[in-house]
């Protein structure tokens, strides 16, 4: 058994003894966001600067230990905690949480790569500036993080996802080195783009340790409002005619599905869902969210006139914007409370996937006829970012079904009908979420050979002894 | 010697006889846009589809000769013509021109490489969509070549480089594979990012033969307007003023140094110069465009309110609105003039580099005068899009100095001022232009080793036999 004493040492002489952690409950650490795993750690290290994590980084590699960069460990797939083998190192990334500057002519903000996503949002905003990620996580979660799983969340219409908002990385190389990509610059062509590259690569290529990210002006003012659609082709119109009327003004915008929002209804009673209960609903309600750099007047205006256009092209059946920012926040609620709510209603198994935007509508109709006649009774949770192409296409068990036993013996065979119909309309099986450990084998399947032989060629050569997060994303080279 | 009949008649056999030229004139392959360099072919390849391409990659690879992609052939850096030893194969891509598909519900247009920017741009136009991808050799470079360059242009304040309009590509790989990620989605997140490796890689890596790119709305309504500012810190305050008044509505911000309209006065004495001959001129002028996809009344009121403030502020000397289409079209021709007066001028040296926005005013102040001392009478035209920190930088000769004589003289002692000062403000030496074999050597010298170290793996990863464009962008393996 290969003694790991000396490399301990090294560890607690680089970030100080009181920030290795080897002992006590660590499952802060080891276990995973969804509680689907828990690993065990040679130890957790929290080096408290770039160079040390340069360090830590070049000690492990020395000693042939594997590392596993962990951010804020709010990942929903198994990808930034350790395996069973004790033998990982967990790099901590939580102590380097600085902002490191604003700088507003340039309209941009470097974070520490352990600053927490509220955080810098709240820092940004003081300053006179909007950072636009805005996820559910945003309070545990780290900018970190953010990067290395390239997060999405719920504005991504107007700004993007995460790789959207980078415009340069400080990354610690698998062989410890520093690259100091810092720039905060809009363009430049002196390379191969590694910033993307680290972007989403889920700490399997090296350590992100800061960022510089994009700002946004303020806006001077953002209003929700709320429709019911007759379909989901309705939806996707309304969403078309959003983009026209309000071009990026259009900051979000989310469809619901009526079981899904039937759960809302059911287990948080007190909500107030609109149209819900009138005599014609839509199957699918919509929230929409618009942001306005030029007044209240302006932005209501332009609102209004698009809820007229909807609902005289009958793209939807009843719309009303929010009368005051504690409707529009109730709004909201009621879309971010689905999960919550799915949640009480027992366990179920669940896909982020993406398709073209246009081709939802089939995909949808496709897919639910298939499981509903493979899966008597089936309940279809259904909802997510249209903006995008982004559904939460979940499958909830029969009604009084045992959930657990459902989640045992249908999962798999759930999971090959969506991701088979996936493929089929040339989606993504992995719309935000990431691969990490727990879609990994789905990854194999079906992802194109040549993308994977590409994967593998840049993991071969950036990490050639395969000591950075190990078997997430990539099945390890020996066929793990 | 080695004998290339063999591969010659295989790149017949799949393209085409008519399609694989090695005799006459090939100039248009051969020689570089900026007619720095003449190189020579073994062969011109034309292929006609994807597979084509990927079967003469194969044939080529089989039989060991290297390749040079090439588009419009309109690149700045000697990146896509071939090197003298006649024993490269041009793989040209402009017979791929297919508009394969406009969803427009998705927002997307799926395009092969060869087709021409601006036919692009109309038929999306023509389908009631924006590309806004915009730039000088619009009427000859293709998408491919945007895509392998990265271009930017004068939309980048709003829109992005040809990198952030990308969703999905197909490529075909240095081994002859066929990735197709032409999937749209704006939400994949499947692993490292490929695409943004491919993008701004200069053919070095494969071969780009159709990409998935985003659309826009049609704005209701754009304007111009022109503005003399007292300095180039008001130029950047400005900037700032006019990101918060008009957010996402501000599509163009372009900044002339006064000798640089001087040079358009004198030669193209025809064109009229807002604010040129007034009392008190600004050293520096601005153009600027707002999008609006509400109104012309909302689009002149907001802009009116930002020329008020500037004006209040002092931040503009002087500021008008186009009063029409007509005089928004000659408002850019000034600025478009700039480097059409320039040659007529003579002979100069260009820099094409980036700053941080808020660094520019320093930049040029202590580079100015470090020129300005090193090298008396020399004259700088400044220009270039202030809205993403990107100057052409340039540098002529003394009123009356022999401009061949100057350039020959001078111009690596002039880089080396201009680039080591880019160094100290953490600029890149190569915003839009890339890198291709003209600054190949300049990347070595400026870009971080650990970076360097990294391209080179991928390199060697995903082109082991070195056979994609070989020697540019990076140096070839054996010290070339």
């Amino acid at each position: 058994m290969t003694d790991f004493t000396p490399l301990l040492e090294r560890l607690r002489a680089i970030a100080g003894s009181a920030h290795v952690l080897t002992t006590g409950d660590l499952s802060a650490w080891e276990l995973d966001w969804r509680k689907r795993e828990r690993g065990r750690a040679l130890a957790v290290v929290r080096p408290g600067s770039t160079a040390e994590v340069a360090a830590v980084v070049q000690a492990c590699a020395a000693a042939g230990v594997s590392m596993v960069p962990q951010g804020g460990n709010t990942g929903m797939v198994v990808g930034s905690t350790p395996d069973a083998s004790g033998t990982q190192v967990v790099l901590s990334l939580t102590r380097m949480q600085a902002i490191r500057a604003i700088d507003g002519a340039n309209l941009t903000v470097t974070v520490e790569a352990g600053c927490v996503l509220q955080t810098l949002q709240e820092a940004c905003e003081a300053a006179g500036y909007l950072f636009p990620l805005s996820l559910a996580a945003e309070g545990s979660c780290t900018i970190g993080g953010n990067l290395g799983t390239n997060a999405g969340g719920t504005q991504v219409v107007r700004y993007g996802n995460t790789r959207e908002l980078c415009l340069g990385l400080e990354v610690v190389s698998a062989q410890g080195e520093v690259w100091n990509g810092l720039s905060g610059l809009r363009k430049d062509n002196t390379g191969y783009d590694l910033r993307h590259l680290f972007i989403g690569s889920e700490g399997t290529l090296g350590v992100i340790t800061a960022a510089t990210m994009k700002l946004y002006p303020l806006p001077a003012c953002t209003l929700t409002a709320f429709a019911a659609v007759p379909s989901l082709e309705a939806a996707v119109q309304l969403l078309g005619l959003a983009h026209q009327h309000l071009s990026a003004g259009l900051t979000g915008f989310e469809v619901m599905g009526r079981f899904a929002l039937g759960l809302v209804a059911k287990h948080f009673p007190q909500q107030r869902i609109p149209f819900f209960n009138a005599a014609t609903p839509g199957p699918y309600c919509v929230v929409l969210e618009v942001s306005d750099n030029d007044s209240q007047e302006h932005a209501r205006s332009q609102l209004e006139k698009l809820l007229e256009a909807a609902l005289a092209a009958t793209t939807a059946s009843s719309a009303q914007p929010a009368a005051s920012l504690a409707q529009a926040r109730a709004l909201w609620h009621i879309r971010e409370s689905i999960p919550l709510a799915q949640a009480q209603e027992g366990l179920n198994i669940k896909h982020d996937i993406s398709i073209a935007v246009s081709r939802i509508p089939a995909f949808v109709a496709e897919t639910d006829a298939a499981l509903e006649a493979a899966f008597p009774g089936v309940r279809l949770v259904n909802y997510g970012h249209l903006g995008d192409g982004n559904l939460h296409y979940n499958v909830q068990a029969p009604a009084g079904a045992d959930a657990e036993v459902f989640l045992k013996t249908q999962e798999k065979p759930i999971n090959t009908v969506v991701y088979a119909a996936v493929d089929r309309y040339q989606g993504s099986i992995s719309a935000e979420h990431g691969i990490g450990s727990l879609k990994r084998d789905k990854l194999e399947e079906h992802k194109s050979p040549v993308a994977l032989g590409m994967m593998r060629a840049i993991k071969q050569g950036l990490d050639p002894h395969n000591l950075m997060n190990p078997g997430r994303m990539l099945a390890r080279p020996t066929g793990d």
